[in-house]
């Protein structure tokens, strides 16, 4: 349906309850219908959107704590949530964008939404491609792969490289990016479905489902009889302890997330940071945030890879705002298969 | 008593009992005396020690299990530890040492020593300065405190930096270089003793008593109100714990030891570890090993700052072979003041 200019519409929302410690629930959301106008107001410099598609984050858990680390602002209970999405812009008064752009960056969860501060926007050149990639391979999570193995693990040719949470969004790119630099690349998931997709869909020299090892330490053994150089952390917890046992010298440790620890309320101990002095690892933790100036750079390595067919992109979309606290809280559950995305509107 | 070449002497050693877990006590070792010939054998290209100082170092516990890191030998029950001391050469079979040439490196404990395998060895080119400095401030420690706080921490001019185990032979250094620099520099000690060397004698801005501290997060925030650019972490478990909560956006932590840590038979959980991305810290651990080839360097640092009374240097010497084995396991209930020395004969 097109939307109209000027025109009063409903707006479906996804609205935050409140804060809460564990596991999210569907319930810690709730679905409401307001009203909008599709048009800027008068002598306003923001945009009108249409939103497209949503991404699903792991960190946007953190932001449905009460206390949140410094530079994080969390959720407003009773507001829309927000992470990054996909949208048009249906109204513009800002010089840098008019109607019928297509912007990728900061979105709030549902339909329409009026942006007055589009510093978190940025116009999408290459519409080539499937849109929703720009949710992931091709927005933060695809920037967060390429940064964060390119710029923070220093990466050789022929090096040993660990993935985790490795069918994720961030995950699967890392992997792949590893294997174009002539890594070896071991990935862990959390089904069979998944440790599949890794091995056959995106090229990992191997995977395992570290469900089924009650031994990581041991498991990473048999992966790595040689140790491991580059591990790729999105996990944390006891993950992260089985690695430093199995880390090289002079190994790197790029810290992405800690998806298994942001539910706890108190989180894990990591017990082997010793092994942080005996093997002189360098371990650094790093956010997107700080690497955009590099986002042409990427784009420019990134698109012809798509176009040559040299990078798989796995997506699991739930169609509809209303199905889009499901598949946020099915992060946590590992029930995506591979980067989570909410279609609202196709166009 | 002059040793004259080629008599067969008395060589009082310390002995390594066994394996253990926990702390060490005394008894994990013992004195006894065998004898030895000051003479390298014919045809050796080793060297015949006479040594003058044994150095008290942490990482001598770990030498003392039954398994140690990879890169690491442990100690062999039935013989003489071994660690970093001063030597004179008696005899020489090698062509890079002569009689009479002052050494520092690995060293045994024992009274004279037949070094076979000379490559752990550095010759003594500066020997107006107290030559127990080459177990502390001018060796292994001197260089650790150099090259982990210069070439790991990436140290600018007024930033704010913490050591912690501040007044042993590495961070009382670590403060100094710092203070040199141009930065605010905060440490912790076990003493009021030591903090008071601390802010009195080695000039730190400030220092505490973590024994006195129940909340070291609350003591950080006092100490360091907007936050921690450098650690120097010498420490370990629940201090780096707090020392994360306490970190700045881009800081950096050097992992040189953890000496919390080295008497547990489990080490404590470090749960924090979040704060590494939330604040994009680089953590490095690194040995002094890595690092050997700045030596020349450091001299040409560290030797005019020592005559121009730019450095303080704090020892605690025991006297006497015999007092070796309380003065090592004394490291660890923090009762040296500085840097522990033993010595075995001034010259």
């Amino acid at each position: 349906m097109a939307s109209v200019v000027g025109e009063e519409v409903s707006n479906k929302q996804v609205i935050f309850k409140d804060y809460f410690t564990g596991f999210p629930k569907e319930s810690d959301m709730y679905l409401t219908t307001s009203t909008i106008k599709l048009k800027v107001p008068e002598g306003s410099n923001g945009v009108l959107l249409k939103n497209l598609y949503l991404s699903c984050d792991p960190v946007m858990r953190i932001l449905m704590q009460r206390v949140v680390p410094k530079g994080f602002s969390n959720y407003t209970p009773g507001s829309p949530i927000n992470g990054y999405g996909v949208a048009k812009v249906l109204d513009s008064g800002h010089p840098d964008f008019k109607a019928g752009d297509l912007v990728w960056g900061s979105a709030r969860w549902e339909e329409y939404s009026l942006i007055t501060v589009t510093e978190g926007l940025r116009k999408i050149t290459h519409s080539d491609v499937p849109l929703s990639y720009y949710t992931g391979l091709l927005g933060m999570p695809g920037m967060t792969a390429y940064a964060g193995f390119h710029e923070v693990c220093s990466p050789k040719k022929g090096e040993y490289v660990f993935v985790s949470a490795a069918s994720g969004a961030v995950g699967q790119l890392v992997g792949q990016f590893a294997k174009l630099l002539g890594c070896y690349v071991v990935g862990s998931a959390g089904s069979k479905e998944k440790v599949d997709l890794l091995k056959n869909k995106f090229g990992f020299d191997d995977a395992f489902n570290y469900k089924e090892e009650h031994d990581l330490d041991a498991a990473l053994k048999r992966y790595f009889p040689e140790g491991i150089d580059i591990y790729f952390e999105n996990v944390g917890g006891e993950t992260l302890d089985a690695v430093l046992l199995n880390m090289k010298v002079h190994g790197r440790i790029a810290v992405c997330g800690m998806i298994s620890q942001y539910n706890l309320d108190q989180p894990e101990g990591v017990k082997n940071l010793m092994c942080l002095i005996y093997k002189r690892i360098h371990m650094t933790g790093f956010t997107v945030r700080d690497y955009y100036h590099l986002y042409p750079k990427f784009l420019d390595t990134v698109l012809p890879y798509i176009k040559e067919g040299k990078i798989a992109y796995v997506e699991d979309i739930a169609e509809g705002l209303e199905s889009g606290p499901a598949a946020l809280v099915g992060l946590f559950s590992g029930r995506n298969i591979g980067k989570q995305v909410v279609v609202i509107a196709r166009e």
